[in-house]
């Protein structure tokens, strides 16, 4: 992999798209030799099981506070969470895809979200 | 917001770096008109309360093979695990780096990992 | 059902079972009478999703240290884990009978333990 | 530890308070030879990781729809909770004692559960 050279504006695309790229090249690959291949390995549930692990070590890392592991925990999280993707045959572009929609309907949401803000309040 | 015209290849900047500005410009905000106002309304607890749950969401969406389920509740763990890093005056990008800093660790840690399998079962 | 009159030696039966046996009372009855109803009706994602929810926050109330506020939690969790379990047929006392049984195997675990943790120190 | 001669009516209260004397006998005792007081050795933060674990692992037994592995689950779920309840100085009969305040509550909950959905469908 070439050492980064790419201006900051590109930073994601970059490294989630080359996460990826090494996650999908480690299915099948030897239990032995890699820390991914051995999730594949072990199979669903043990992908799954790591999604919830790194979820509590961030509402921990966050519940003290610490912004360095905060940002730890949330890399694994994610990190994880693309391993999830990948058993799946999914990519991060299908999660930045679907956030993009939704972005695509913020007015529509936050019109929605004051709705049933008044439901609740007009309720009684 | 304009529509999308970014080449595919700038996607997850595009979408990860404004999706973040629209949660910051929702700090403070009428707790009414506003999802993620209302969340920064309630605090901390709230935001990790939502980590953990679409968390879970996102274990029982793979456990059922529904692709996109999948990609819907990865897509709302990372936007709520974007509101936790704002909570924190955290960015997706410093999240991007920290996966960034281990792909250039990543022969380092399968060398690890090996190690660390060697050592599981040679010990008697 | 009666006023507690049972000694301080019974609680946990009286309380467990009797629990299971309101919970279990609620299955199929109107959702709009009863929270336990509602989350029958809602089907298994719903209830599992609480028992994701209150473990999260178990997790945090430990994080703040608040007594009052764990046994709170963790009574949530425990009384989700039932409606769980009555979900799929199964009752407070088939739990209680697995822990029971590992009571008996606590001398082997304590040395399947103790051998792991050898392992982990002689491999090299 | 004889073997369990207690009818089946009092077999919840002897397993938790029995598992809760145990698990305390177990606090400062040598991490090396024991799998619980190694945890407590670890500290909050590896006992509450375990919490969140055996949640995620009920939630995907339960999407099995395995009977057993339910049952093993939420008795590994319950069983490090009453771990992080020791970590604090809580026994499980305080989350008993707050199981029964509710139950004798029910009334008035049932009442609340069905107030508040008269709330959300009233409102327009």
């Amino acid at each position: 992999m070439n050492a980064p050279s790419a201006p900051a504006s590109a930073l994601s695309q970059d490294v989630l798209a080359r996460l990826a790229e090494v996650i999908e090249s480690r299915r099948g690959g030897d239990p032995d030799a890699s820390y991914v291949a051995r999730l594949f390995h072990k199979g669903t549930d043990a992908i799954l099981k790591k999604v919830g692990e790194e979820a509590t070590e961030t509402v921990m890392a966050a519940k003290d506070g610490d912004a360095q592991k905060i940002v730890y925990e949330v890399a694994d999280l994610w990190f994880h969470s693309m391993v999830a993707l990948a058993q799946f045959g999914l990519k991060p572009s299908d999660v930045l895809a679907e956030l993009q929609r939704r972005e695509g309907l913020s007015g529509l949401e936050e019109f929605a979200a004051r709705r049933a803000r008044e439901r609740e309040e007009s309720g009684t």
